[in-house]
């Protein structure tokens, strides 16, 4: 089934202990989707301005993702600049543009209305609670936000996660949200927010993903994915949202949502983030097949399974 | 088959978020032999001063452990005074009295001499190599250190690893011993050193295993075991210990050392950790039973398998 997302499409430059590379095409619509199309058909909805040109249009074709709700205007696109040369768990941000993104009104596409899964990528939390209240058929929406809007936007964002079924933060994110240290607590106050379902994304520890006691009346309960053990990570950026992209792209795909099949999710989560960081932006998730990715989910069975 | 510790009985006060506990019996040997007790037979190695009495004596006695590798020399006990106020995975020392400790000699009771398992746990390098020269019989042989061994007694502690089958250390150790900061190749470069197989523990994230190429020339392969997410954590002194005496003890229990074994010892290593860390000292590892472990060990195994 489809997945329509909103967020980010924008330029970054990164730098890290493997090298520096300047205006890679990201943000967390394009790793989310890109991640998610392996998996089911994405619908992008997003902003760019005049140098979002055919050449990064041909990165989504060639994953077959729907832009027709990328809105272009004039301007220069989002831009960020960071760098993560003390700590690969953590980006130092050295610029931040918002660009065209600063006056950002998501429109969606007619053709985007019967999906059926919705990605809330981490935007404005008024946005969000607006997209999500325009596509009142949505079977079940996910998001992900950020320790800004949780700070300072607290009462927009409680009303997102009130329409949310499944909130994918970090370790941080959830202990801030939930003003509790102890993750396990403050999973379920976060939960007790919303959302049905917690994946607390722990970096190069895996993640955790918390269940609510009614999520699907199965049964369903916490569960752990490890991160890829990796010689090298070259760029960080975007494991999160392709983390969140090979996870919702996976749960889109399944004709039931059962226990199993979020397990299945979380794993495929692990996975898609594990590609991610190996190269920097978004190459990696461009040249990578269907077989790589269910032979590193494999590699993730084997390393965690008993038998 | 038996393990031989050799390691500190110690005093420990200790303050967490939960509250404070004065002159709790601790020290690694104690916690690795409490934990280990539960799976094979145990003899201590250890140095204690006048303040070790017969109260002190029945905790060994109510798990049957062999303390009569436990020296009782005038003076005071190891001491040592620390909290977890601001952070629960990393103890903040206030105090370490060396006392009996300050002249340890290690003395092996002959009746120790048939173990076919050795566990130097973390004390003066110098000393760990000079109780493994004195145990040649030994079919297997693990060890702990610190980051004081790696920064300041490096050369003592290479000569202790060349003489290791399996090393446990935390993150920061590793990285540290190796001067590499990606764990997968501090760990390779750890293994270089001489251990066959390595445990690098993550606190509150679990465990890894990395294993080198030749180890048990079965292909054993890296395997990942979380940590049990807890509502709370009283105090996590021991926790590493406990993982050790877990991991170690079902280790020697088995009567063949195959890559399933290692498994599930890193699960049992997990799930003794993680029962350390509910009171005081070890006040639960001294209220356990083998029914409570065989029950949280299903519960790794459901909180990481896809089936």
């Amino acid at each position: 089934m489809a997945i329509t997302v909103v967020g980010s499409v924008a330029y970054d430059s990164i730098e890290t202990p493997a090298g520096r590379k300047d205006r890679c095409l990201g943000g967390a619509a394009t790793y989310f989707s890109l991640a998610a199309s392996f998996f089911t058909d994405v619908r992008v909805i997003a902003v760019v301005g005049d140098d979002f040109g055919s050449e990064q249009e041909a990165v989504f074709a060639a994953r077959n993702i729907d832009t027709r709700g990328i809105e272009h205007t004039a301007g220069k696109s989002f831009f960020w600049e960071g760098s993560y040369l003390d700590n690969l768990n953590e980006a130092k941000t050295h610029t931040t543009e918002l660009n065209v993104f600063a006056s950002f009104e998501p429109k969606i596409p007619d053709s985007y209305r019967d999906s059926e899964f919705l990605f809330l990528a981490n935007i404005d939390p008024v946005l969000q609670r607006r997209v999500r209240e325009a596509m009142p058929g949505i079977k079940l929406v996910a998001g992900d936000t950020m320790n800004y809007w949780i700070k300072d936007h607290r009462p927009a964002l409680l009303e997102v996660l009130k329409g949310l079924d499944v909130l994918l933060i970090n370790d941080t994110e959830t202990r801030m949200l939930a003003g509790n240290n102890n993750l396990v607590r403050a999973a379920r106050a976060v939960m007790e927010m919303g959302p049905r379902a917690l994946v607390v994304k722990h970096g190069e520890y895996g993640a955790t993903l918390f269940v609510g006691e009614n999520m699907n009346g199965t049964g369903a309960k916490t569960f752990k994915t490890p991160a890829m053990p990796l010689e090298e990570v070259v760029d960080p950026t975007g494991a999160g949202d392709s983390f969140a992209g090979g996870f919702f792209g996976y749960l889109a795909s399944q004709p039931k949502l059962t226990p199993g099949v979020f397990r299945r999710a979380m794993f495929y989560g692990s996975t898609m983030g594990s590609f991610a960081v190996e190269r920097f932006g978004t190459e990696r998730l461009q040249q990578l097949s269907r077989q790589e990715i269910d032979d590193r989910f494999n590699v993730f069975r084997e390393l965690t399974h008993l038998d």
